[in-house]
């Protein structure tokens, strides 16, 4: 018998091919409920190494979960993927600035262009809410607040520049419960990078989201501040990359892979 | 071959040696490093399944590591435990109240007396400084601040009360490692019961703790609240047995279990 839930939601295929039908044009937060979704970058072989190198160095913002061959559309993820058809929305960008958004890459693909797969935070936010914990800016259907902040990333080759992050207000006792829950789920970013002051870390203004909605605070509330997927773009803008591609963001790439396929177990 | 450390420290053995001639009569911390330390209730057998059942609903605040059996001082954490020579100082209480503290129990212990030893917070603390991180009032050789609060426990029979919770304060990024190494204690209270603003669970002068040492506290820290293991005895006041035992605060029962024994393992 199937199951009933299996009625209810997609299989993260058949979202695949509603967004490579068309069907699909927004972010891909609620569908393809339980499977695991990723922040996509794609750059030219001559700087696969040195990326690959500063997720490396960098595995709370850059949680690298695949990476592909040269010129290959496929991924590991999952069999049918062809990644110039199979995200809602592209940003391109040439030398390191944003001009473009597109629906494919049908007409952009090289033969020289590397994929990489980074690790999303819905599979921790996921764990949260089933905690029965509130998550105010979903509550609130709204996107999650980022921002740029003065922590540094580690360097590799040309990728550099100082980390972005993403805001989630908790009452203290969900906060420390959100923190413990977040840690078992190192690829989807892992534990805070901060929490309480937002201007120790280079915020002035926490209604003022660089990227992303404006939050959702409650009275008692502490912050809680975790390194975002959005650090690479800015990392791509200092290397001055000829081309590169990435999702809109929250336009993600959903993989077969289990949403808790990168949850540590706890004994 | 000798390990070296074997000839720097005491064996748990050797320091119950120490204690039960009357040469060590000081807190136990630093002493037997590697060892877990307990803290200490004593109460008639007649409130025994009573005081178990408070320690099973309030896990944090009590976390039952051994129980004895009514009128014999032997307990299973070490071979040659005798509950009534291996502590270094004990607190009498008649009716609640604490009228007596003294060297050994040799003269005031009963055929009907029952001994529960709880988790104190020795491992999590021995985990966070083997982390690199610093621990404020170990630093400044102060006790540990605690403060009654207005967290109520869950009652169990006669035994019931508000939770009393010990305070380390963090810079924000030592904070979330503190959360993180602490909880896979389980039987050493675990992750905070709250963080942040004090006045929240009923604090109302951080500078003025109930029990303990004035807290050290740096610009930018965040405070972290444990449970402590001083909770039962707030819930003995309230009970009004006419006889229970504890130890002195600091003054602990040294066993040969690992410190770590009771480490969650994290894959």
């Amino acid at each position: 018998m199937e199951p009933i839930k299996a009625m209810q939601t997609k299989s993260a295929q058949e979202v695949r091919q509603m967004i490579r039908d068309g069907q699909l044009r927004g972010p891909t937060s609620g569908y393809a409920d339980g499977y695991m979704q990723a922040n996509l970058m794609i750059l030219p072989a001559q700087y696969a190494a040195d990326f690959k190198g500063f997720c490396d160095k960098n595995p709370k913002s850059c949680p690298l979960v695949a990476m592909g061959r040269p010129g290959d559309p496929s991924l590991p993820l999952a069999g049918d993927i062809d990644i110039r058809t199979d995200v809602a929305r592209y940003r391109v960008y040439r030398q390191g600035v944003h001009i473009d958004t597109v629906d494919n890459l049908l007409s952009i693909w090289r033969d020289d262009l590397v994929i990489f797969a980074l690790g999303c935070s819905f599979s921790f936010e996921n764990a949260i809410l089933n905690a029965g914990i509130e998550i105010r800016h979903i509550t609130a259907k709204r996107n999650v607040p980022m921002y740029k902040t003065n922590l540094p990333t580690v360097q590799n080759g040309p990728f550099k520049g100082n980390m972005v992050v993403s805001m989630r207000a908790f009452s203290p006792s969900d906060l420390v419960q959100a923190i413990l829950l977040s840690s078992r789920f190192p690829l989807a970013h892992g534990a805070p990078v901060h929490i309480g002051n937002p201007e120790e870390i280079g915020i002035k203004d926490i209604y003022q989201p660089d990227f992303g909605d404006v939050p959702v605070i409650q009275e008692g509330d502490i912050l809680g501040f975790w390194a975002c997927g959005v650090t690479p773009q800015m990392a791509i803008q200092q290397a001055n990359v000829d081309i590169a591609i990435t999702h809109e963001p929250g336009y993600m790439l959903v993989t077969d892979l289990p949403a808790d396929a990168n949850e540590l177990s706890v004994a």
